[in-house]
């Protein structure tokens, strides 16, 4: 058996999310099955370096498998993508030692949430970018910003209350603003993100924009350790799964 | 009654085209649905400036109507997007003349069509770009153009036989190429083109940007004036009608 890591992007609209639901269009049913077809009805497994909801996009999302098929990298990319679907691709496919794992070794991870600041809805990204047609104080985004990033912080108030993981610390490193015509990109690099985490951190970012919240209330929120505090979860089709990091040496 | 020029932009991917068809979803069907929604079930004829055929998009399609509501501009764009589908919004509306006509009063209209140069499939792309991932000559093709553009043309060669107008003589002021990392636009200005005629060029010009064809082929398919002598039709998913132009006084 040989385990590959693979690469993967998808547009998120039209999949209920990345894992196993039944009768449920899901990106992984669709790996799966290509690769069932490639392995005579063989199941062959993906594991990912994570979950995403339904409507969620990737870019740069990590998945791995264990496969009896020597195949050379470039055609695998090739063989997968001649039977994927037009809104799931594989980007690369690499020969990894055993001891990878999309999920556990994965060190780090980058997400982008897309925002369209318009008053004009745009049919070319209307599942692409979430539009917030009000105007956005986007220094009072980056104050509130610093309270969030350079060290390990409890994000129980920034996460879905259904997370089931216990330990909520987590380190983002940066968050940071790329304004581009009326297209503003948040991008969200850290250590890794709970569920929900970085919708919340946007809807409870954008109130701050509005003027709703103060900078400063991003302190009190985390301190609550209470997901009531925090603000609304943004809608799923302005996020990016962008970049999933792994230690050079794997 | 007074007329108003709007102009609109839809995704084409989930549209059976511009014109109403029975049973089908097309632009002017939705456009029309929601006009007669706004005049209590009246209904409200819609004006292009020409067809677009399934699946090609428009980011400048202009239409006209006449209603008995004065409402104001801004209002109207306001009203009708927020009735409309996600995959096609009203960009501006205004008040014009009766003698305005979106179709008649039209001198001139952009397409452009959208190549990706890559061997991946980008699924951010399969519905607005014509991925070509073989290598293409650009200078070829740019020298295959010269012999379309400038001057009076019978395109008969280059419009679908199926072409009901009798005279098939357009000028294309331009054709020009923008390369924008592995995104190939190609930009088409002209008094007018027949049916398929942008896609049949496209497909022409790729033949020759990929050395089956030679730029001089172009006098002689233009002048057996049959559909046959031309290349193929390329898809509709690469397509955008991207301005009508008129005249200033309008």
């Amino acid at each position: 058996m040989q385990r590959y890591k693979a690469i993967i992007a998808y547009d998120g609209t039209e999949f209920f999310g990345y894992q196993v639901q039944p009768n449920k269009r899901t990106v992984q049913s669709e790996l799966e099955a290509v690769l069932a077809k490639m392995h005579k009805g063989a199941e062959v497994k993906v594991t990912a370096s994570g979950r995403t909801d339904a409507g969620v996009h990737a870019r740069g999302q990590v998945v791995h498998f264990d496969s009896p098929l020597f195949i050379p990298e470039e055609k695998w990319v090739i063989a997968l993508n001649s039977l994927l679907p037009d809104d799931l691709s594989v980007l690369t496919v690499e020969m990894v030692n055993e001891s990878f794992h999309a999920r556990f070794a994965a060190v780090g991870k980058e997400y982008r949430y897309r925002l369209l600041l318009s008053k004009m809805r745009d049919p070319f990204e209307s599942r692409y970018a979430y539009r917030y047609p009000y105007p956005l104080d986007l220094e009072a985004m980056q104050a509130a910003s610093c309270y969030l990033v350079g060290r390990p912080l409890d994000f129980t108030s920034f996460c879905s209350a259904k997370t089931e993981v216990v330990d909520k610390v987590r380190t983002i490193e940066t968050i940071d603003y790329v304004l581009d015509g009326d297209l503003l990109t948040l991008r969200f690099v850290g250590n890794g993100f709970l569920y929900n985490m970085v919708r919340i951190l946007v809807g409870t970012l954008l109130e701050v924009g509005s003027g709703d919240r103060k900078p400063e209330e991003m302190a009190d929120i985390l301190e609550r350790q209470d997901r009531r505090f925090a603000g609304k979860t943004a809608p799923a089709h302005g996020l990016y799964l962008w970049e999933v990091f792994y230690k050079k040496s794997l």
